[in-house]
């Protein structure tokens, strides 16, 4: 068989050949909307990659990206990669402090940023010995000025070089880095291959997978900035997929009228986002038709919002799971052919699992001796995994102890059981396991249940240090608005019928508040409520 | 990123856990069927890997099948590759000098066969330096005595080990071999990879090619001696999708009933397969309701029989086109988002076309000069291939010419056009096309045409020799029968509406025939009719 190597310049040049006339569209910060082809994208990335020659970018070295989902944020996604350097995108809702360490750590040449981020990025300037140079993108942000010292994007491409010229890179060559948000400790830096990435973009087109094809036009909320965007624009790509970038915009009406006026079929993002827009849809109707499935990840997404996207729109939910390590990319769930037949009510437990493993990677659960744990959708225990797409280790820490298991599984750090159909269900995050009386509550368990109140719209629970029993269940809950108030003693009242009497938060536990706080990836922020608990 | 391998033992693994209750379902030479799970062929697999080894097959050794599709088979194709050896499947409806040139060439360890082919087997017999060991597969012919000193598949899994050991192999081994149907000069073998197979298998599972998924039922006529059968037997376990083997039969009646009774939503093979099926349904009506898609490959599907199956039974085709060089899949025709809402008249040329290359898989069109042909949808040329699953030289041919263009893409032979959107269409084999005062005239579309009308089953046309103009168009027809019985003069006035004058041929080259020869793996046989031609 042939050498051929699976490199993402592969991927641009199919694109531009099978799928000339596909469209890119893409949103600034003024709402303006732009357009471009396949085959218009070639030629500007292939000036691009001059552009980062021009600025002494070498194979290796890593460009950084600052930036909403965008059609510039698409060529430097192509551009740095098939060039030989590494693709860095930079979380923009990072504190100050963490993007410093990030930029320290990654060592970053270069970073192209959208003008309307540049006062995100000053906290980099106060630092004696940076080296980075910055390429400011104009996303349509009149008044808000540029880093001192930046070099404009759209000058740099009109001054450079078309010529196109790949480099022969190996595909187990570096193409990509992200880090973890890190919600504990320092942040952590995931590199992604060249054969990491391709494989990954192939596994989410498969048919059981996310099933991108010709035929979808997909509009990524979940960021670029934020593990490859699930991997999307590379899927598009692949697939000849439409693909709808839609800056900033990313709540309510903006991102209505552009699911309506584009004709989008598929999006995905992060629960707290179809929240939102379900909402904003019930109370503000559009024409959704075209939407034909909706993939919901990055968190879990709560049976609630699962049922109401299909009573109230007929809109299938997708549940992924992921993580950055793995692409991100580990499991999808859909519905077995033995049960496309079942109730509704009898399918909504299932479609709130994460789903099988995609193809080429493995999981399985360990027991606290680190035994495999049975799949009989009981026994929980220690997610692990293992494929081509998945971290055995983070970048520059060669020193750090293994996220490996012995036999070379990547540690979740999830608590999770496996069905005997190989569905994959968590429970927790293994930090966030709430241990009372010796026994474990899952949080996200009680999340989920507070969530499918229907006078909530959001809620979070962790556990409280307490002197006897270890822990106790505190939760924190937003009201929906528009629906009678409800109480706490209705929280108890609704737990309690899936709930032990032990396990329920007392009254006093239970906190209603205006909003949650995220983390930069838009996940509640846990590490924020312990903090504000022990303060109070 | 992990170093985790593409080696077949995975998508056996796979199957295994997460799809553990699906079935594959098998049907004998005695039309007895025959279930087993996923989780039942595993252990089936550990103890047919230590019967290879208890029979001295050793890493790299040739294993060869001599078999149709059944449950013993699919054994075979995870246990030869997963103890380090390579699968071969020898065609069963080669002639005897061939086979024992294959078996020659290939020096197999050993042949595991079908007991109700051991006489195709015999000549084998006669060579006296024969050196494989025979192993009799009992498929419910008791009247078929087996092979002389044969050992018997059952009593050797019986008395077999039952500890699993898989080997540790590099993705990059070889795993299978398959030789060309060699319609010139002698069968050349193609060794495919771990790699190249799992690949493979990734990329006929993708929504946009054969999507072979979890809720597909798949029934593969195409041989499993035949580029594995398209690789449908490993994207079947990859997926849980279940497998239904039919064994030797694969023409109407038992075809029909197996299609009804397993509720087959796809089924695959070539053309000539579904034009006899189609017509038998037309007199037989059977419940066929759970078909969804029809994959039609091997050699071109005829316009006619797309729209048939459409028309008659609402069955839509998926027209793909492979080579055994090329794993076997590098085109599928699906249509585009924006072809959905044509009317079918529309919509059937573009059906009829090859289609567009899978991912993974580049093409292009060469003209004489080797330089690259415009994607206008009118240039003609040969068709070049490239990618992770196609050949890049043949089987012990390393002194002999290449079949790679000097910068490494695979020559097809095959002569193409390829339109702007991608689509590639086949219009000769190289070796086919007729040349006729200097001029082409594409024996493939003649033959479309011809089985364009309703009164004909098949047809075939080749290139006659001829003094003065080179070679002329001569037809085999077979009527198909329940019609009006058409005339050469028909045939010719038919033509006229695509073909210009000196194109169609003379009324004495137009012969109407019983049947048309087909080669093993069912083209029709050109080398056969040129021969008759010139014999007569």
């Amino acid at each position: 068989m042939m050498d051929s190597r699976l490199t993402l310049d592969a991927i641009l040049r199919r694109a531009s050949r099978v799928y000339a006339d596909k469209r890119i569209v893409s949103r600034g910060n003024d709402l303006a909307v732009s357009a471009a082809t396949y085959a218009e994208l070639r030629p500007r990335v292939a000036r691009l990659m001059n552009v980062l020659r021009s600025l002494g970018v070498k194979p290796g070295d890593r460009v950084a990206t600052f930036a909403w989902n965008h059609a510039r944020h698409m060529e430097l996604y192509f551009a740095a990669p098939a060039m030989g350097a590494i693709l860095h995108t930079l979380n923009i809702r990072l504190a100050p402090g963490q993007l410093r360490f990030i930029v320290d750590h990654a060592e970053d040449a270069v970073i192209f940023y959208d003008r309307s981020l540049a006062p995100n990025l000053r906290p980099l300037l106060e630092r004696p010995d940076r080296r980075e140079a910055f390429i400011c993108m104009d996303d349509g942000a009149p008044d808000v000025e540029p880093l001192p010292g930046s070099l404009e994007y759209e000058v740099l491409m009109a001054e450079a070089d078309d010529a196109e010229r790949f480099i022969d890179a190996d595909e187990n060559a570096a193409a990509a880095l992200c880090y973890t948000s890190g919600t504990t400790g320092d942040p952590k830096g995931v590199l992604y291959t060249h054969r990491s990435l391709y494989l990954h973009s192939v596994g989410i087109c498969m048919a059981d997978s996310l099933a991108i094809s010709e035929c979808e036009t997909v509009l990524p909320v979940v960021p670029m900035f934020h593990a490859n965007a699930w991997g999307i624009p590379y899927a598009c790509a692949l697939t000849g997929a439409s693909l709808v970038l839609p800056g900033p915009h990313v709540v309510g009406k903006p991102l209505a009228d552009l699911i309506e006026s584009e004709r989008v079929t598929l999006t995905a993002g992060v629960p707290s986002v179809y929240t939102v827009l379900h909402q904003y849809l019930r109370q503000h109707p559009h024409d959704i038709s075209s939407l034909r499935s909706l993939v919901i990840g990055g968190s879990a997404a709560p049976a609630a919002l699962i049922e109401a996207w299909r009573r109230d729109f007929g809109v299938p939910v997708i549940h992924a799971w992921g993580m950055t390590e793995l692409s991100p990319v580990g499991a999808v769930c859909r519905l077995r052919a033995s049960m496309q037949d079942l109730e509704p009510a009898e399918q909504l437990p299932i479609l709130a699992k994460q789903g099988i493993p995609v193809p080429m990677v493995e999981a399985d659960v360990l027991d606290e001796s680190g035994a495999p744990a049975p799949w009989d959708g009981k026994t929980t225990g220690e997610l692990v995994v293992r494929g081509p797409w998945v971290a055995r280790a983070y970048y520059k820490e060669e020193g750090a102890p293994s996220p490996l298991t012995d036999d070379g599984w990547f540690r979740t750090g999830d608590v999770a059981r496996i069905d005997p159909q190989g569905y994959v269900e968590l429970t927790d995050r293994k930090k966030d396991v709430i241990k009372s009386r010796g026994e474990w509550i899952s949080s996200v368990e009680m999340e989920n249940a507070v969530m499918g109140m229907p006078g909530v719209l959001e809620a979070a629970v962790i556990g409280r240090p307490h002197a006897l029993r270890g822990e106790v269940a505190a939760a924190f809950v937003v009201r929906r608005s528009g629906t009678e108030p409800i109480t706490g003693a209705d929280v108890r009242d609704h737990l309690a019928a899936t709930f032990a009497r032990w396990q329920l938060p007392r009254l006093k536990d239970i906190h209603f508040v205006d909003a949650l706080p995220k983390t930069g990836t838009g996940k509640f922020d846990k590490k924020a409520l312990r903090a504000g608990l022990q303060a109070s």
